[in-house]
């Protein structure tokens, strides 16, 4: 056994393994649920709504300004939850590395999702380790699933979009994707770029708190970007959406790249924004209530819901002409999250 | 897009995504949870205690005599909420696939799935698909986590194994890893040879309604077999464990390939069989139980809790001799699971 790397012995179930989760997982994640060591973590609820998601990182490179992929693990599921309207309370998660993955990047990975589940408030409940043999797999995938609690009141689903409702994102588009692709491309455009990986469960509480059932669709727009995730919103709601251009927040540095790259930040990986789908009446003051909060200084009302137009997604341009935002046919950017 | 074989553009979220999750995935899983296909999925539950699990299956290779990945990924997962005494009710589903694997084999282990979860009782409510560039990746893997309900008066676990209760396997050790390992290095031992993938909560089920609390131990030897499961069961409980070699259930075939290849069944990996340890009185009636079920009728008392021994587990050998029965310190076989 080399104490620097990662072996098979680590994910084998033996003593190698037992003594690895004993020294390296247990103290970074010590929680009643996770320290039985049993098949699963028994756990109490109280009945209701709950929501269960899933997502698996496969993001390259593992480490990138702003995060790893262990915290990115962590709030990606948090914020899958929260786009149900729950409170994101227990998480697993599975590591799934190549044999002599360094031990020391490992740690540091842990300890970002030690940090995250911290920041969110939820518990790591149960995991699983699994090595396998060198060139099986490209340094470490990570899944997490999730279960939260939907409180009595909220429901917020892709299908809820109404005719006048107003479409608000929650902060500057494309930071996540945009890094992710300049440093692998090994591009340096601008040394401010930087992930946006958050945990955005707590911001969505209070404006759940706050509005209720007037809060109608909540979608973070991670693989596929805001065009996706709104062609998403006007399927199952069965509406048209009608955003403006000189409405999207995107930072200087990021349009920059954009424009550089030919790519279009509406389709570019966000991992710390939401879009949020609300009745007219309450926009501004949900407007208000997110530029108060910390994650959501750069919150914007960037359009409404509209009965049809010249597609399910259209953007009216900055000149005031009208642009067809189509859902992409596949992905430029593999392994982005 | 080439029809036969998954491209990156499949795990993309564009619109050769969406197409993928509706031919090909929501027909087999057809689900309302899974059909709004959210961020996550909404579930109703009655409160009380659940258990939720998770493991990554890299199985290697990916179909072989008894089943492929995706049986063996619900069934792990069925098994683990089982052995927390729970009654499973949800599955997610997280498929990492390599770019160009065959479209025909992707679906052959989706029906593998939809086959297994019916036959478990058990509904598949989320999922994710991620498509990695060919090389970062082996194949396929298979994440899935898992949710349970334990019924009131139901306490199982790895710490409760009390002296003088008894020990049970529900049928013959080691067919799971034997099949994968001969079949993996080309050997060709026994044409008889197969993976034991069952999913074991039906028959859990059957015994915790008949006998409650006198069951105070489930586990599934599944990576480190019988021998290390019964290492941590004893480590766990703080007590020693007793197990008598006459009376270990093996195959013929498999005790061969495992003669041949200097392995010990104690330590090989099974997918369709638990461990009990019952209070003494109830033992023989348990076994009753386990012979009466169609998965259970190589069922045996392998063993007995005492209060402390040479070692944590030890075994009476067919001669008479006492021989520790150790933890392994790692695993001869990787990708076995």
């Amino acid at each position: 056994m080399k104490d620097d790397t990662i072996t098979l012995d680590h994910g084998s179930g033996g003593k190698v393994a037992h003594q690895f989760i004993s020294d390296a997982v247990l103290p970074l994640f010590d929680d009643p649920a996770l320290r039985c060591l049993d098949d699963g973590a028994v756990l109490e609820t109280r009945g209701g709504r709950i929501a269960f998601s899933t997502d698996t990182y496969v993001v390259d490179p593992v480490f990138f300004p702003g995060g790893n992929i262990g915290d990115l693990a962590v709030n990606g599921t948090v914020n899958d939850l929260a786009m149900c309207g729950a409170v994101p309370l227990y998480l697993s998660a599975a590591m799934i590395i190549e044999e002599g993955f360094l031990r020391r990047d490992f740690d540091r990975i842990l300890a970002a999702m030690q940090k995250a589940a911290r920041t969110a408030c939820v518990r790591i409940v149960t995991g699983d380790t699994k090595v396998v043999p060198k060139g099986a797999l490209d340094k470490i995938f990570i899944n997490t699933a999730g279960i939260g609690v939907i409180p009595d009141g909220i429901h917020v689903s892709g299908g809820n979009a109404r005719i006048e409702d107003r479409v608000l994102v929650s902060g500057t588009l494309a930071d996540h994707g945009i890094t992710i692709l300049t440093l692998r491309e090994g591009l340096r455009f601008e040394s401010s770029l930087q992930s946006d990986t958050v945990p955005l469960n707590h911001m969505v509480a209070e404006m759940l708190e706050n509005f209720g059932r007037d809060i109608h669709v909540l979608r973070d727009p991670t693989r596929g970007g805001v065009g996706t995730t709104l062609n998403e919103i006007a399927e199952s709601s069965g509406v048209a959406i009608r955003i403006h251009e000189d409405r999207l927040p995107v930072k200087a540095a990021v349009a920059g790249a954009c424009e550089l790259l030919g790519l279009d930040p509406l389709y570019i990986a966000n991992e710390g924004k939401f879009v949020a789908i609300v009745a007219p009446e309450i926009a501004f003051q949900v407007l208000d209530m997110m530029h108060a909060h910390p994650l959501g200084g750069d919150s914007r009302i960037i359009g409404e819901v509209v009965a049809a137009d010249l597609a399910p997604v259209v953007m009216i341009t900055r000149i005031g002409g009208t642009r067809i935002v189509d859902m992409p046919m596949g992905a430029p950017l593999p392994r982005i999250c």
